[in-house]
């Protein structure tokens, strides 16, 4: 009894895989699940070197746990986590540890922290991206609110995390629901790249009519290139995967997308912070509009577009696209890293994007080769408010916006949709324009309003009579 | 005492209008304000004409009203309303009507309506659009939830609406909240109008270098053809309006747009819904990029693209640029009404679209020749899930794309940003596409998430192991 090191309640695919983690790096391991299936296929993986007991059992997954006790929660968002909350809390001590490593809406957590340490049990929030495989084998951890629990098990998430240049890709990241709320804003920031990457595949297959080995082959490539990513990683390898009579698996598979809301909470979240993430945005709505399928097939008979069809150099093509690809996905980050920077200030979550950007770099969904330069456009400037000021980055968006201007005008010529690398050129071309045409709209509302207006001549509130 | 017929708490612009209004209507009208000020600003107007009377006094005011009494609140959304909610309770008695008018957010309106019929009170919420005139001339009006109270005040409200071939702008819609939740989304659609004709209006200016009075024309000249509606008559009128120099006072208004919020809950609620309204999110966020405006100045100096400047035929562009505005003037009224489909399954609205469109024709701030269309097309299929589909408005749109396609090839090679008009597109182009390549986001879901996916050749949920 009071022996293990640590315990994770929940042993799905991620509690499973992260304990399995824990376990690997000699950490005594206790795992709790009600699904005796789930304990018996994780009981079944303890040996010489792996020191770790799952149970269905609370009072006994509890008991096993050295005091003060450190629990994680890895259960889905919302009232499963108060569930597990209510049914640990008659069994812990004062003093003991919870963290919540689930996709947890970042209000939750900040309530759940004013409830629980009113009970003296530390509690915080740890965001953990990396999926099945990085779960195993080193996730990215996002912890925040409760510091000085963080710090007593630093060790073994320091241990357990992904390594880039030997430094750990999990840090202690800022206030309250900080962990949580870092951990949203990199899922909308992955739901962005991926939209944006199904987009590049559209145009190679509908727009350019590439054939199958050459996309497969672009992605492989472009994952040696600046575009290097865990997201054109995978994108490579799913489509090489081959169904038993040798065509592709790909085309099987149903284009209804589904999700688990973090990408829409981003946007959500964003709109109440009025922070534009309009890649952000367009993913969400993608994703919605693959569900209306029967309305599409008869879309599709009777809103018609005759294209005229264009010759392309493929090579060409294949260059803009690239370039396309690039541009967006700097443009995601960006939002979402102002997003974060806004964020900070409104809930004091004292954020260093350094931090930030530097443990995204391994172990995450989105770690890709251009962290490193975000990294270093914030250690150089710490108040930057967008990347895009960076000198660094401006000039790989200005070297790059040809290509996506290319795919774009193509896409539209083509009447194919492009919602994320549309929204990702509107967000640039709007983001340095000095001057925007919403005067006008300021005119309108006073017009019909009488909501008044400012004046770039003069201070002071004004209003007019306009159809005198 | 207790002759009034109709009481208006809150004497702000839409307050006070829609006081006069009524009074004007031969019914008698008490209002109440805590301003001082707008009380004997409108006891002034008091006359043979408009038996009225204003007051401070929340117990004087309540008894000058008939019993049942209505009385209608008209003070910002939020907590104001649950204030004077509170301050009239005391002083009402059962059976007596409570009505909100203005822009409440529809959840708050289903926690007032179980509160107060707890107490007895009938309460329903209704939209009220037309702005500072159509309140005092004729506004629209959306009333949802207790029907019969409704009917009580039909006459009073059939009076002061705005007619449309005869036919007042104003008819119950339907259960709940349904009032005030349609007047969200005509908010909505109203904040994607706007931002649609600013567009438009920036590409006239900084795109194809129009001079301001040819600009000024041109809105009026489509304000004679299908285009018609009340924003491209105001906007016509807007930038005809000189100041005392001679010079367009348009020029001298500050790009900061200002927002109450309604597009937003649009956008934000869409998404909860899971109903697209890309063109509604692209308004939202152009409003809250026109904040950042020394990030804007900053950007304008380092982001820069030297643009191929092309000579273009003046009245080809003008020509393309009105196909491009009705084009995606459709697309957002079709993502306004598909949400408002799908809303009223999921809160049992049980609302109409006919009825919706039919009271949008007149009064309101998105009134328009179109919307007849709309009522036809919604008259002739009641269960139209979306207006793309109807055949009418699909020849319409298959005719006008043309027009929008040139138009953001055009922006998009002299990069000036054009989200609303690229949004509406690429609503209309995804959802004419019977296949989108969202399997490909559903396979990399599965690759890193174990999250499974479904095939199109086989029921059932598959998993796969993607880097054997």
């Amino acid at each position: 009894m009071n022996t293990f090191d640590f315990g994770i309640v929940g042993l799905g695919v991620m509690g499973r895989n992260l304990l399995l983690n824990i376990a690997s790096q000699k950490f005594a391991a206790a795992g709790l699940d009600l699904d005796a299936e789930k304990v018996n296929s994780l009981q079944q993986e303890a040996d010489a070197e792996h020191t770790l007991e799952a149970t269905t059992d609370v009072k006994h997954f509890v008991e096993l746990i050295k005091r003060p006790r450190a629990i994680m929660l890895l259960v889905p968002a919302g009232k499963p986590v108060d569930s597990a909350i209510q049914s640990l809390l008659p069994h812990l001590d004062e003093g003991d540890i919870l963290i919540d490593g689930g996709n947890t809406y970042f209000t939750d957590t900040d309530r759940r922290f004013l409830e629980l340490s009113a009970k003296g049990i530390h509690f915080f929030g740890m965001g953990i991206s990396g999926g099945e495989k990085g779960a195993r084998f080193g996730p990215s951890m996002m912890p925040g609110g409760d510091k000085k629990a963080y710090e007593r098990l630093r060790p073994i998430f320091e241990a357990i995390a992904a390594k880039v240049d030997g430094e750990p890709c999990v840090e202690y990241l800022g206030n309250g629901s900080a962990g949580n709320y870092v951990k949203m804003v990199h899922n909308g920031i992955e739901y962005g790249i991926m939209q944006l990457i199904s987009e590049i595949y559209d145009l190679m297959k509908r727009g350019y009519n590439l054939d199958e080995d050459t996309i497969q082959k672009t992605f492989e490539e472009w994952n040696e290139s600046d575009l290097k990513s865990f997201l054109i990683e995978i994108t490579a390898q799913i489509l090489k995967k081959t169904e038993p009579d040798g065509s592709r698996l790909i085309n099987q598979i149903s284009d209804w997308a589904k999700s688990k809301g973090t990408g829409k909470w981003t946007s959500q979240n964003a709109m109440d912070l009025q922070v534009p993430v309009p890649t952000i945005d367009a993913a969400v709505f993608m994703r919605d509009m693959s569900k209306s399928k029967p309305e599409r097939i008869e879309a599709a008979t009777k809103l018609i577009w005759e294209n005229a069809k264009t010759t392309v150099d493929t090579t060409e093509a294949i260059a803009s696209l690239k370039s396309a690809l690039y541009f967006s996905t700097l443009i995601t980050y960006a939002q979402g890293l102002a997003m974060l920077k806004t964020a900070s200030k409104e809930y004091n979550y004292d954020l260093n994007l350094e931090t930030v950007t530097k443990i995204w770099r391994g172990g995450c969904i989105i770690r890709a080769e251009v962290l490193e330069d975000f990294r270093k456009a914030f250690a150089q400037n710490t108040d930057l408010p967008n990347i895009l000021l960076d000198s660094n980055i401006a000039a790989k968006l200005n070297e790059s916006q040809k290509g996506i201007r290319t795919i774009i005008q193509f896409a539209v010529q083509n009447g194919l949709p492009t919602a994320g690398l549309m929204n990702s050129l509107a967000y640039f071309d709007s983001y340095r324009s000095e001057n925007l045409p919403t005067n006008l709209i300021q005119a309108q509302r006073d017009y019909f309003g009488a909501h008044t207006y400012e004046r770039i001549d003069a201070p002071g509130i004004f209003h007019t009579q306009w159809n005198d």
